[in-house]
């Protein structure tokens, strides 16, 4: 999913006045960006952003996809803990569809919710992922104002099967993908990233001009398949259509900064531009990105999967050009924001982000590892440069023989394995600085390995001593509970009969 | 291989005192430096001269190996037409072991040859790899002055068996690699590159004293294996040996650019940076590089053997920051270097490089294809966005079960083939915008398909039309003619004694 966070108060002390932003890149790889070497090199916009700010090179997300992901960042927590995961089968990645009768539960404090207390006002533009019934609506975690959609932007479908996904404008549907809010699959045009677009800045300007601090979480989606892009923006990409969109949310993003810039508040505003799972290597190469030299892409928990581009932007406080190692996550956006807004993260429970001001302002590298999650198992670990496997899988042989391929092209002897594999007792061991691809693991034999797998195996044992799950919250499916009649469908002549509540396992294959 | 041509003259009409340079960096992968995405992003140098000068996204070698493409740098021609291939096996690649017989024909014009009329001082400083026997000395071809070795460092030999590689300074030889210039396989370390800085700094403080100008070919060898790298380098990078080099390589040209502008002449110098082969991924990951998001590495002709980083230099007449598409060659540097001296190429012969001046200070870009061979055979030839693959061919099944692997955990079906296999009539063709990784062919059947494979047939036959092969100059081997005594032996005492001549045809596996 894509989304940014930015928030922008003016004429407060500084400490107080400042808080996270982020573009939140949907499926965008970390081989997307022409700072990262994408070979077309069309992101102007974004690597002129990183030139004045932050590249994170080592920055990951808290799940190979997306529903998981967002959780997480808004929570600061794994989903493991939020919720945002599934025991139906073994390591099986979990997401938000239409039947999903969970969501994000009451109990989580979201990053708005947070920031509410010290007078910030938060928007959501575009798509929301974590559950789409009224419990779950972002106006009740937190969030003031929201733009947007609960979930993906699959369709068309036929209205008597299933709905059309929603645009909510605040509390109510503003319309449907594919009737009010059109989607060209065959051509791949839509405005959605203008309208976006225009939310944002029309947002800022509000903010700005009431010289209220804003938080804003820009969750963008036209890099996830069906890829789509306005008119203007079709075909003038080397990359086809996923290029198109990229270009058109690069030029998004130099807009909403250039839009800072004027309204005299860049300096006040801190943004982050982050993706929140791998480029999806099985739409490529028309709907997909690239996750550059990286093994595999979303679903998977190699480097593909889970490393994600990540530019830090705060003129006049980041230095310009600067370059980070840390090993960074989107849960630490939840803990950097607040920072930023002279909070201090929930006491009550397990927190996973960090606060990375020190890094991006002072250049300090904090010592933390980075959980590799697929669903309920703990897939992976890194701490510093090693990468610990304690399970490796890509899809079953099943998938994998119908075309579904998460690492086309690529095939590592016994890593990429169709098979889950258990390496617990030894575990699969890289060292992600002489091999970023993880292609070559060390020989077990070796003191390097001996002393790398002492180490993550204590941090495992810690980790996991301590780990309380949530409770499941996509387990369960239900065709009723899609999106038949939400709020305001009467107004617009939108409402759909829900059929007969059964609720049923819901079946994640992979 | 890897060289740097450097041309500084002072003091004269622009158009005539300034010329072509490079750093041509030996096996460095388009994806080696941080400016090409390389994760560990540790060519702080490098990139710094990409920001202040032009990168180059789509530049290549003329041949996925040393010698062809170093010849063809020197000669602005193929290696077909210059001699530097085999007609001993099909398709197959060769280079300058010590058996080799043959070397750079006299009839072929060098681009130091050419310069000296325009009152140009040459030197070379590193990997000659143009032939070693007497004939093809490269002070009998145009340079004024060499430090470095014929042949590739490796060793060391046991001198009954084999002798080790003469370093050479001018005419004779200065020592041998191993005895007089120590190379520790174990460690790693080598004071190499610091030898080929200094003597490089030395130059061109002595150029700029005298007022004249000069062609400096820095063609270093520290990312060759056996990879090395001097002590205060060694554990220095994330990547292992291979990054130490790389570090220490990026270090030296700082130093060098440095260099220029302390003794005021760096708006008087062109600096071309780039690489004469792909990385030899098949020595990964501890002595070899990355080849980023592309397909396979040296020894092929996909993107990964042949695709190279590049980056033009030239303080205030390059605009900072520049980006280009063109699709350029290492041969260019030829037809470029003399447009810079004021010179004409000559006109009695085919020249395959074009002047990219108009690219770089007028950001044109000129339509013109890049053929990709490998030996004797075209493999494939590159128009625009499009590649056609005439041949596949990775390596022989054979070499391949004993592990010798040119693309390590990638693997497309038909493409990445075994067997050498034939397309003529039905090219596979790739989109290298929409899919750099060269993983989805297009469909035969589709009207894009038919427009390109077209077009591109119709410059194969115009190229080949037109094609006068030279005299295979790779063909046949003697132990006789190994160095084992250089001019200049006797003064050191190191002369050894060659066996009978035995001359037979070379057996190249690949």
């Amino acid at each position: 999913g894509t989304a940014k966070v930015l928030c922008g108060p003016k004429n407060v002390v500084v400490e107080r006045t400042l808080t996270s932003p982020g573009v939140f890149l949907l499926q965008m790889g970390w081989g997307d960006l022409g700072a990262f070497g994408e070979p077309s090199k069309e992101t102007p916009n974004l690597d002129q952003m990183a030139a004045e700010g932050m590249l994170f090179l080592d920055f990951y997300t808290a799940s190979p996809l997306c529903s998981p992901s967002r959780a997480a960042l808004l929570t600061g927590r794994l989903p493991l803990r939020n919720g945002f995961y599934t025991t139906n089968g073994h390591a099986r990645n979990a997401y938000t569809p239409q039947e999903i009768v969970g969501g994000i539960p009451d109990s989580e404090l979201l990053l708005p919710e947070l920031l509410k207390k010290a007078g910030y006002t938060n928007k959501i533009i575009g798509k929301w992922h974590l559950g789409h019934r009224p419990q779950f609506h972002p106006l009740r975690h937190g969030f003031d104002e929201w733009f947007g959609s609960p979930n993906c932007h699959f369709g068309p479908y036929d209205s008597s099967e299933r709905p059309n996904i929603p645009v909510y404008r605040d509390w109510d549907m503003a319309g449907r993908y594919y009737e009010d809010f059109k989607i060209d699959l065959k051509t791949g045009e839509a405005n959605l990233t203008q309208l976006y677009l225009q939310e944002a800045l029309d947002f800022i300007s509000k903010q700005q001009a009431s010289q209220q601090p804003f938080f804003l979480y820009w969750a963008i989606d036209a890099t996830h398949a069906p890829v789509y892009a306005s008119k203007q923006f079709l075909g003038t990409s080397q990359r086809g259509l996923y290029g198109d969109a990229v270009r058109e949310i690069d030029d998004s993003v130099g807009k909403i900064l250039k839009h800072l810039r004027q309204l005299g508040i860049s300096e006040n505003t801190f943004v982050f531009f982050t993706s929140d799972n791998g480029a999806a290597l099985i739409s490529a190469p028309k709907q997909g990105g690239s996750n550059g030299p990286f093994l595999c892409g979303k679903q998977t928990t190699f480097e593909g999967g889970m490393r994600e581009p990540a530019i830090a932007w705060w003129p006049g406080h980041i230095p310009a050009g600067g370059v980070s190692h840390q090993l960074g996550s989107v849960m630490d956006l939840f803990s950097t924001s607040l920072s930023l807004a002279g909070l201090q993260p929930p006491s009550d429970r397990q927190i996973d982000g960090i606060d990375l001001l020190p890094v991006i302002l002072q250049g300090k590298l904090i010592d933390r590892p980075i959980f590799y999650y697929r669903g309920n198992e703990l897939m992976a670990v890194r701490a510093g440069l090693y990468k610990a496997h304690y399970w490796t899988w890509s899809n079953s042989w099943e998938e994998h023989s119908k075309g579904i391929d998460f690492c086309p092209g690529q095939s590592v002897a016994g890593v990429t394995t169709h098979t889950q594999e258990e390496h617990t007792y030894l575990p699969l061991l890289f060292h992600l600085g002489r091999d970023p691809g993880e292609k070559y693991p060390l020989s077990f034999a070796s003191e390097e390995y001996q002393q790398a797998v002492e180490h993550i195996s204590g941090l495992v044992q810690q980790h996991k001593a301590t780990l309380v799950p949530g409770q499941p919250q996509l387990n369960v499916c239900d065709q009723a509970v899609m999106n038949w009649a939400p709020p305001g469908c009467e107004k617009l002549g939108k409402c759909l009969k829900a059929p007969e509540s059964d609720p049923k396992k819901c079946s994640w294959s992979h």
